[in-house]
């Protein structure tokens, strides 16, 4: 991915509740988010929408924003397609000479339009959900790398692995500790400005995909904190979890879970096994090949509304699974790097 | 793939020892084996290099094969490259009319000479190392299939899995059961015509290419053999292990080991756990998503000279997963079909 500095991000009709990777961009990215496109609420700012996010403006149109280098497409449809209303905000950025970020299962670099102006106009676009080339089979070394490395593992997919892992890499770094983050997802990989996008590869290239992100950055930071996805108990996604667990070869697991969960997302007849039994399975199923143990658990309290109710889940939770836990967003994650470290 | 009735396997200078498609097709397949290409040994039999395979002419080139409607690919160079050595006899094939059937992770199709002559001849090039478009996610769906499903699982790659899947399907048939076979890998693919390549398909699909086979066939069948790949404690390969064990929902496993086998081949850091631990691991990691049971283990003893040292080593190692236990090519797999139902 280029390394923007300012960035307009396209949102429209969905800021900010159907707008993960918009929203995860605000709080998360390096870089400066200068406006957030959506045609539903010019005039207001992202802060109006959600407390925790930065005060940003909301504009209707790439024709309406600030001066930036790169528009980062923050929402994906159903199925991942490309939204031909989104057309003339991509036109215009690359126009302008932005650089364009989008991580939709439509290439943008395969629209003939959007790459015959990207060559015009000499910018980059960015679609962070094809794999390079040269990823290829783990070698099983991981573990060589100087950092320790800190995986998140989920009772089920979007129980919020990347907002832990990201409060983490927050938290560890306002304690001093010099931690880097491996994303293994679009919107993780549009926040760091790098990585694979673990779940688009060759399956046989799962671990690899991973292992070639550790041996890149494990030798720079004292600490990793890894990205992990879906679960290992997920009827569909389960391959890509074990993949990362092994290709990451951690040290230590971080257990993230939704506090309402019961069965998994749109999957409604398979019921979620105990908690505790999610801690022997992935511990388990590491160690024939690395050596980690479940140091402490995440626990999403966003569906619970009153904070005492949300503290007395966190407390429960943390005695189900038996280790330290916290809702890194809603409480301090300082408390958890104390326990994971 | 197509159908062919009468095949011709290229194998040049890799027969019998290096061409594990070769003598698995000559072993396992429906279609007739008419000729085996290999220039180093014109004029011989298969059956003067491996006495359990069927006797079949060794010739040195297509030019000299008997009519034929394929030629398959039985070999496959380290990088899975072509060689180009073989192009003659490939060339040959496409201007007599026949199919070409290959398992490269080069595609005969993308071959400019290759795909033009197939088109002016009116052949198919069937490159089954490729997925087709139309896989996606999995449903969870491959319970509800009429079929039995019995799945084998591993220690480790290459120690059988599916000679013992292929033994098994059948020992069950000629006991009147009636068995299918899935296959999930290239020769398997080859041997049986169809299948999707499991390990070739995008990450988060593995678990759907397998479902999709499931429902396509499961109600055809009383029982279902799925053929298994890798080992859930590989450290590359583990993701595509996981994905099958969750898309196939099998109800029974049958646990394969090669007997000198005591870390992962070619990661010789990496020891295999105890034997009993992988019992363990493949359930508790099956039951979540379907409960499954391993209810016996099969013993690959290729590497074992003495029929009486071998049969001692089946016994242990039945005793060791504490499951009835055989080697299925060596000693008789009936044995088996009885234990596993």
């Amino acid at each position: 991915m280029s390394d923007p500095q300012r960035v307009v991000v396209l949102a429209h009709e969905k800021f900010p509740d159907h707008a993960k990777t918009a929203t995860g961009v605000l709080k998360y990215a390096d870089y400066d988010v200068v406006a957030v496109l959506d045609r539903d609420k010019p005039g207001t700012s992202t802060a109006d929408h959600r407390r925790d996010l930065p005060d940003v403006p909301i504009v209707s149109s790439m024709a309406d924003a600030p001066d930036a280098d790169a528009l980062l497409v923050g929402i994906a449809p159903i199925g991942g397609g490309f939204d031909e209303t989104w057309r003339e905000d991509v036109r215009t950025a690359l126009e302008r000479g932005c650089d364009v970020i989008a991580g939709l299962h439509y290439f943008l670099n395969d629209d003939m339009e959007f790459s015959t102006l990207a060559e015009e106009y000499g910018c980059d676009i960015n679609d962070v959900r094809k794999p390079h080339d040269d990823i290829g089979v783990a070698q099983g070394k991981s573990a060589d790398v100087d950092a320790e490395v800190v995986l998140t593992v989920g009772t089920d997919c979007s129980v919020g692995k990347m907002t832990a892992t990201l409060e983490l890499v927050e938290a560890a770094r306002e304690q001093g500790i010099d931690a880097g983050f491996i994303p293994t997802g679009q919107t993780g990989i549009m926040i760091a400005g790098w990585g694979n996008p673990v779940d688009r590869v060759v399956s046989d290239f799962t671990a690899g995909a991973v292992e070639e992100m550790i041996l890149e950055k494990g030798d720079e930071y004292d600490v990793l904190f890894v990205e992990g996805q879906g679960s290992i108990v997920h009827p569909a996604y389960s391959a890509v979890t074990c993949g990362i667990l092994h290709g990451a070869m951690a040290d230590k697991l971080v257990l993230c879970h939704e506090s309402t969960r019961e069965a998994i997302h749109g999957y409604e007849s398979f019921s979620l096994p105990d908690l505790s039994e999610y801690v022997s399975l992935y511990e388990n199923l590491a160690a024939p090949v690395h050596e980690a143990e479940i140091v402490a658990g995440a626990l999403n309290t966003s569906n619970i509304d009153d904070d005492e109710e949300a503290a007395a889940a966190v407390e429960a939770y943390g005695d189900d699974i038996d280790a330290p836990a916290i809702d890194p967003v809603r409480f301090d994650a300082t408390d958890l790097i104390d326990e994971v470290f």
